[in-house]
């Protein structure tokens, strides 16, 4: 292992963030609230920091794909362990296990929030907040990356350690390039949203936060009530679709900007993706009309949440804990479903979902003709064995991870759909669950043991299992390299 | 496809059940019975089914992998539908989906029951019900191999499709010598768990039905409240120990009479499958001690429960409902791991975990050294690559299809708990769930669809999935052969 490399790298992540902070300084300071002096107090401090150890370049600056992880694993962990300062030294979120759940939650795009009174914050902590979803949409690393000159060799691994889903190799190339195009089109979408936001009435500074949360699908509000605060079936809508367009591959958007439709449409991913929303709305809004009593409204809200939920948003326009069970069931299952990769949604992600479901098929073609030569193909191409293999470990860690932590939660003794749903929506960077974490409840009654196994989760789902199953495997510090 | 050799096996497999109704039919006549007449008026619909389709030999005998899943598929099935009659004839269930319910769970060794009086039915009725557990634990074909005559090479691609756990291959070469010796060991234990009972003062029929439910691992008591009845810390003892064994791959028990201690005590998944048992053990004891005020009654009935669940038997003699929510979700996911392979219990099967955890920790392995030749070894075997693709794609379509039956129970509006558990259970082969399907409830609640679920859910668990996969699979219809 390059150690030096490693802090150098960690030491230039601790510095970005510091000049991060300065953002939420900046709109605490417009709204003169004192509180934003801790901004600038961590801020400092990161920078003193970044001094120390991310100014000298080291000799040897080759690293490989376990420094890759060891960056991305440790980096997120550092983030938001500065990131939750300022919320507990303002005083804001006096608990800092509390301030740091909300901090992971907030750089993982989960959403998931141990506040009971979100109003009763600064305008500049709820800035953060929301700003925490934004940078953690893209990853943590990407935005480093367009920011901090990095060697292309390291970007490449690094990235390749943080983007999800099983089809960053494309991309990555150019890694610094591709990071900076990535942000353009990701402002340029967030900027989109927030004008049609403000043309719905929505004030600037609700706009921003909203359209951050939407764009790293991660779904804090700056609202007690999320967006159902606003009743309007105009934003509600607009919230809908941006939610659904950010969790497409952002391959798409490369695609249909050099104007390659043919291949834009044939996208089996987005296919399967929009074929499940389509479904899952179709079904909840049927079954949901005995609530809502009004064809329109029912498809408004249900709606509204299969997108939240499919794109691990995490937004509410209902409190979905009083539908029937069955919307209940398909909320969770999308949860389980997820994005498409290479969106900045979360879950099993639709492609990986597709590669499972083709290699049954393939499974079953191999029974039958078992002299016949079969491969499992997505979007015309054949899937390596390489990544068929790595969709189903990580596949089978991700069940494992999941029947583990409902284990540990099960300790503080909730009810069974309340621990198993906890888990699977931090596990999956959603947010809200059902029952005691329904959308409108929280997750601050859960012991310090459980709030940390969900930020293990919320991390652990974000940066796709692998970094942090590395750095917990003897293997890789008990040898040199 | 050789249609005439499958229906030609299927007639055999119905004309064995025929005799098996007469054991039924004379226990019912000892107790002067008149409900056990229809026992033999269907065993005499099935010999006369056996007549017409059984006794001519085809002239292509020749089966392969297809139609050994499809007899094994079909047949089940059958046995299933013909099973039942007598429960619904005599009036003992007077739904015939309940009375399919019941033989299902029973030939499954699920033990999962819609009774809600079982101590009304006759004593026949209920004979007939653990018998079905005792020839479902063995499997339904080597039962039918056992008794009638069947060609080496069918028998071959019969016990493959039905013997379950990735390792029946070893026990094949002589499937029909393997299948005597197999159900010659199988009998013995059964009768010593039996002089076992009758030691501890349970009559000859108590004794009788609570040995073939162990045996199968199947869970059917005569008694309402299952061996809570007995109340008798002999009793429950006598039955937890042969639980554990029953739940022991049956290779292990040929390498004991072999005297190979060594090979025997090596064997990585019973030493696991101990290992977990014990693990849970200790910990329910610890978490029930504020229930049961005393050391050693909380680990009786912990004990009991722990090795009625891992090995999917199902009896209960607390009511683990009351227990604190860490134990229940232990007793989940022990739900969810299972026996051995190659014993008669059902769930995902130690050894089938075992190269799970192998495989992530060899993945890891390949990312931190892309270099070195990694293998997946399993009691000093190494497990080849179309094991462990086949493992792979069961487990993925274990966690689908219980995905998908949860989406389908949740129409019927019970809550989280309750049908998340129920398809577990039912998947599983274990019997009862927590919530409304906890052990002193029953599945008669449920709507006929749910039923149907579960039946499904109980053979693709029994069967191990594939079967049923290549049924639904249109290739296999579609093509000639």
């Amino acid at each position: 292992m390059n150690y030096r490399m490693i802090l150098y790298i960690i030491g230039k992540m601790l510095g970005v963030e510091g000049i991060v902070l300065l953002l939420p300084a900046l709109v605490a300071l417009i709204y003169r609230e004192p509180s934003g002096i801790w901004f600038l107090v961590v801020s400092a401090v990161l920078g003193l920091l970044f001094f120390l150890t991310g100014k000298t370049v080291p000799k040897n600056r080759t690293i490989y794909g376990k420094e890759g992880f060891a960056v991305v694993g440790f980096g997120w962990i550092l983030w938001s362990l500065f990131g939750a300062l300022p919320f507990t030294l303002s005083g804001s979120i006096p608990s800092y296990v509390d301030a740091f759940f909300e901090t992971v939650s907030g750089f993982t795009t989960t959403g998931s929030t141990i506040l009971t009174d979100i109003e009763a914050l600064p305008k500049g902590m709820l800035f953060w907040r929301s700003l925490t979803h934004w940078i953690g949409g893209m990853g943590v690393l990407v935005f480093v990356m367009m920011i901090a000159n990095l060697e292309k060799k390291s970007s490449m691994f690094l990235m390749r350690a943080e983007v999800p889903g099983p089809e960053a190799d494309k991309l990555v190339p150019k890694a610094r390039d591709t990071a900076r195009l990535l942000y353009l089109m990701y402002f340029a979408l967030t900027a989109l949203e927030v004008v049609f936001l403000l043309f719905g009435g929505m004030n600037f500074y609700d706009a921003l936060t909203h359209a951050f949360s939407t764009a790293g699908t991660g779904g804090f509000s700056n609202r007690n009530q999320s967006v159902a605060y606003y009743d309007s079936a105009y934003i509600d809508g607009v919230i809908t679709v941006f939610m659904i367009l950010f969790g497409i591959n952002f391959n798409m958007y490369f695609l249909l900007l050099r104007k390659e439709w043919k291949s834009a449409l044939k996208n089996e991913e987005v296919r399967a993706y929009l074929l499940i929303i389509a479904g899952s709305i179709a079904v909840i809004t049927l079954n949901t009309l005995s609530i809502y009593k009004n064809v329109l409204h029912a498809f408004r809200y249900s709606s509204f949440q299969v997108a939240s939920i499919i794109t691990t948003t995490g937004f509410y326009t209902a409190d979905y804990n009083m539908w029937p069970e069955l919307s209940k069931t398909i909320l969770l299952f999308v949860m389980f479903v997820g994005a498409c990769a290479g969106s900045t949604g979360g879950g099993i992600k639709v492609s990986r979902l597709l590669i499972l479901f083709k290699s049954i098929r393939q499974e079953i073609t191999r029974i039958t003709h078992p002299k016949a030569v079969t491969l499992v193909r997505v979007n015309g191409k054949t899937v390596g064995k390489e990544t068929l293999r790595s969709v189903y470990i990580y596949f089978i860690c991700y069940i494992l991870v999941l029947a583990g932590s409902v284990l540990l939660v099960s300790i503080n003794n909730f009810d069974f759909a309340t621990s198993f749903s906890a888990v699977l929506t931090t596990l999956n960077n959603v947010g809200p669950g059902i029952s005691l974490v329904g959308p409108v409840e929280n997750f601050s009654q859960f012991s310090v043991l459980s709030k940390l196994v969900f930020c293990a989760d919320m991390l652990l789902g974000r940066l796709e299992i692998f970094p942090y199953l590395l750095l917990l495997s003897p293997e890789l510090w008990r040898r040199k390299f």
